[in-house]
Order: structure tokens, then sequence, then C-alpha cells
């Protein structure tokens, strides 16, 4: 196990309540005053989630976008932040400041406190609080029988980080979707009442897929000709399918739902203006499994990133 | 102004929710279904908010204690937490989540959920959730006339720190109340519908005072002679009270109330077994000033800690 999977395990000896959830799922969920308070916490660290060169508007983008989308993944709306703040070089922290407040005002989020603190590295954490408006979907809610989808493109992002490593060539698009990642609050608070179990995707797509699949007790196949990949990515990568299926940072939305919910889907895409693509199914048993075209296919070594 | 103070300028900018207070108050105070919900978020950084060689269990319940103080400054019982937590040494990280599970337990509060990774630094923070049952006291609201009142007794953590510094003799119960400093959540809760304002105090009595004041537009005046030393600070320190009152981490609450309401404190401290005394008044005007025995003292270099 890892130290992150132990330290983890000695923490749900008393993380009992229900509203924890287990710590299996992305955000907690508790009834407050009648209504579904659903809250998360994500910490992100200088060169270990962010490179030390991104704009600091960037990394308060993506401080906000992690976290919206964790809330995104749960149907939830947004409703405030709290910041917690290592300060560091003046001019960083006025442009993180700045970026911080347009991240938040373009998903209408409002800062509503948190702390500022000296350390010698950068450690910055953001406390988002959301509304659900009706039933929150679990990780682990899925059945056999259930299809797989996912929204909008897989592998953007990743391939955004391989062009500013320099491993690819230029494509602003994909850069974009890694720095200024959207989460989709709209389709998760959309598809909420429609799924068996939603996640956001943010550690690769094989790796959460297998993640909801344990937590739901099912087995699940990844149909890996039914990836959803963007122009950008087909035009720089052409059908690197393994890669985008095992790249992190999509913040696009997993979920699980009956077949009986596809129409329903289908047309809520189309209303959205947002892909939905169904991309495999959960059958009875455990693990995951891959196919292309309908022929099994080995798993790749690396089904994702478990970065702390 | 501090980097920090220029920092957190720069977020009031779009910090403009009513939720929000300014980013003057020491919690977020947001309507939720009805019901009333107090959320604060504190990061405390090893080498800055606790020595290294502390207690790793001790770390936790510090976490968990400056959290819950910041919510019995506002009135508010605990209702969950999350942790963002950073790996490091593998039995420092066991011994830290086993304090963590006692600290919450300590105070009934459930882990619901929060974030680990990896960082080159320890920068560890919570995010305590609370519900108010009434109207939920500002750091602002002290008006001219009220009595100003602290709960407990002052300077005992400061006394502490300086003996594990090894600048003072021995002294366990001083020591305790530096490292296992025990948040005033049922004195707060039932304070809160008898106070004009109310604030935890962290960071020095007479630094907390002259902000309580500045947020509420007043003068306050703190008579030292009437400032709560406990029989164990009073054994090490004698009646050094200028000390006790600009050394941080009390963890009491400090208060404004109208004069009327003294009978109704007097007979709460009896009832919950803890002293609340009367230690000054605020006045038309601005700023702090200090009496002892009657006569006017000037104001100490240093009125507490402002770190960050």
């Amino acid at each position: 196990m890892s130290a992150e999977g132990a330290f983890i395990e000695s923490l749900r000896a008393f993380a009992t309540d229900p509203a924890a959830r287990g710590l299996n799922d992305d955000a907690a969920v508790l009834e407050f005053g009648g209504e579904t308070l659903v809250i998360t916490q994500d910490v992100i660290v200088e060169g270990v989630h962010y490179l030390a060169d991104d704009p600091p508007s960037d990394v308060a983008w993506k401080l906000v976008a992690v976290n919206l989308s964790d809330l995104a993944g749960k149907g939830a709306r947004p409703i405030g932040a709290l910041l917690g703040f290592t300060l560091g070089e003046e001019a960083w922290d006025r442009a993180f400041a700045e970026g911080l407040g347009k991240a938040l005002s373009a998903f209408a989020v409002p800062l509503l406190g948190g702390d500022t603190v000296s350390a010698p590295t950068r450690v910055l954490s953001l406390t988002a609080i959301g509304r659900a408006a009706g039933p929150v979907p679990a990780r682990g809610g899925a059945r056999a029988g259930d299809l797989l989808w996912v929204s909008g493109a897989i592998g953007d992002a990743g391939a955004g980080l391989r062009i500013l490593l320099g491993e690819l060539g230029p494509g602003d698009p994909l850069v974009e979707r890694y720095r200024n990642p959207r989460p989709r609050l709209e389709a998760g608070a959309r598809l909420a009442a429609l799924v068996s179990a939603m996640m956001d995707v943010s550690d690769g797509l094989l790796l959460d897929a297998a993640r909801m699949a344990t937590a739901s007790g099912c087995a699940v196949l990844v149909e890996l000709d039914a990836l959803p990949l963007s122009e950008a990515y087909l035009a720089l990568l052409g059908e690197a399918r393994i890669e985008a299926a095992s790249a992190g940072d999509d913040y696009e939305l997993l979920f699980a739902a009956a077949p009986g919910a596809a129409p329903a889907i289908l047309a809520l895409a189309e209303e959205i203006g947002l892909p939905l693509s169904r991309i495999g199914r959960f059958e009875a048993g455990a693990g995951l499994s891959l196919t292309d075209a309908g022929k099994p296919l080995n798993l790749p070594p690396k089904l994702g990133f478990e970065h702390g």
C-alpha cells in the first residue's frame, strides 16, 4: 500500500460518519437544515501538482477548477470557497490573487474566508462548498448492466502538459485544457438524477474507471475505440488512445447509468452542448478490462497518476 | 502593510459576499437550508506554528483545537472537519493520524474528508464546519459602553511555550495548555446570544482586543489588574501581567457585552464552571489603552504575535 493509502486507511477508523462516505468519494455530503451540503478540500503543491514556472493566474485557476470539478462530480453547484495560502514572492502572490478573483468570478463563486501563512514551500488549499438539489451520486453506486459514460474529450490536458514539458510540438488548445480546465458544473448538476454513480476524471480515465468499479463492487469494461478524442488531440497525436485514457487532469465527468437512461443523457448532451459518450459497461465480477473494436487488449502498465 | 495584510487586502476585492464578513472575522457565516453554517479553515506550518520536535499527536490536537476555537468564537458547535495533509516520515504520519482521531473524538467531531498529498514541507490544514443555533457574533459588533470580557486564564500557553524553549523552569500544566488547548465550545455557544462581539484569543489578548476595537470602530481600555491568571502561572511567573496579555495561543474567548448582560454572563460562568472575567470596556474613539489599578500604563512594544 502507498504511504498515502496507508495514511487514509488510518483515518478511516474514525471517519465513520455517513457524511464521510468512507473517505471513498470526492466530497463529503451532509444534510444541513433540510438541504444537502457538499464540501471538498483539495491541496496542490508546487513541483508536484503544478510546474514552478506555471503562470500564477493559471495555478489559481487550477486550484479553483480541481475543487469545483469535485463538486461537479457530485452534481453540486458551488456556493463558496475558502483559501489556505502560503505566502512567497510578492509579485507571484499578487498575480495569484488576481487570477483567483478571475477564476472564482468565472464560476460565480464567492470567496468566503480561509487562512494565509508563511511557509518555505508553496502548499495551496481550497475548500469548496456546494449545494446539491437532489440525490448525490456516489463513486460506488454502479451496478452490473450499467453503461459507462464520460463527458467532453479525454487526453487533451495530458497532451498539453507534454507540450509544456517540451516533449511534443505546439498545440495551444491542448495547453489551455491543461492550464485552465473547465469543471463540468452544469452537466454534473443535470446528470445527478440520471446516474447510478459519478465522479470526476482527474487521475486518468482508466485509473478512475477502475476506482469506480472497485467502489461499486463490479467489473468494468472500457471500449477504447469509443473514447472521445478532440480534433486538436487527433491532429497532434493521432489515435494514441491508450495514452489519452491514462493521462491525468481531464476534469471531465465519469458516470454509470442504467441503459434506460441513455436517451435522457443524449438529450441533455444536445441541450447543454457538451458531448456525453458511452465508453463501456459494468459487469458482475471485479477489475478493469479493455477492448478495441471488440477485441480484448492488455492493460497498459500505468493506468493513470497516483500522485499524492 | 505586512505581506499577509497586502495579500488579504487583494482578496477583499472579490470577497464581497456578506458570508465572507469582509475577511475580518474568524469564520465565514452563511445561511443554508434555513440554518446557519459557520466554516473556517486554518493552516499550520512546521517551524512556524509548531515546533519540529513537538509530538505529532499534540500537533494534531492543536490543528483541531485552533479551528474549533474559531467556531467557538462565533458561538457555533462543530459538525465535521476536513483535513489537508502533507505526507512525511511514516511513523510521524501514523502518530499524527492517531492523535487526530483522539482530538476529534474528544470534541465529538467526525472527520468528513480532505486531501493527502506529498510535499517537501509539512503544511497542515483543517476545515471545520459548525452550526450556530442563533445570531453569530462578529468581531466588529462592540459598542461604546460595552464591557470587555475574557474566558478562562490568560498567558498559560505562552508560558508553556517558554518552558519548552528552555527559557523557564518546569510547569506541566502550562505546557499542557500550550500543547493541548481546549476550545471553549460550550461557552461560545451559550454566550453568543449575550454578547455584542466575540472572537477567540489566539495571537495575544492585547493584540486581539485592539483588533476587536478597530473592527468595531471603538476604543478599548484593558485593565491589566483584572486579567485572570492561573495559579500555575502565578507560581512560576508571579505578576507578569504584560507578558500574559501579549503572549499567544490562549484560545480563550474575548467578548464585548452591554453592562446589563453581566448578571447573565456571571450566572453562565457559574453553571459551566469556567471563569468569565470582566477586564475592560469600550469607549468612543479609537485605539487600545491600558491601566493598572486605575493608573494609565504605556503599551508594550509588542501586543502579540502577528505570525502569518
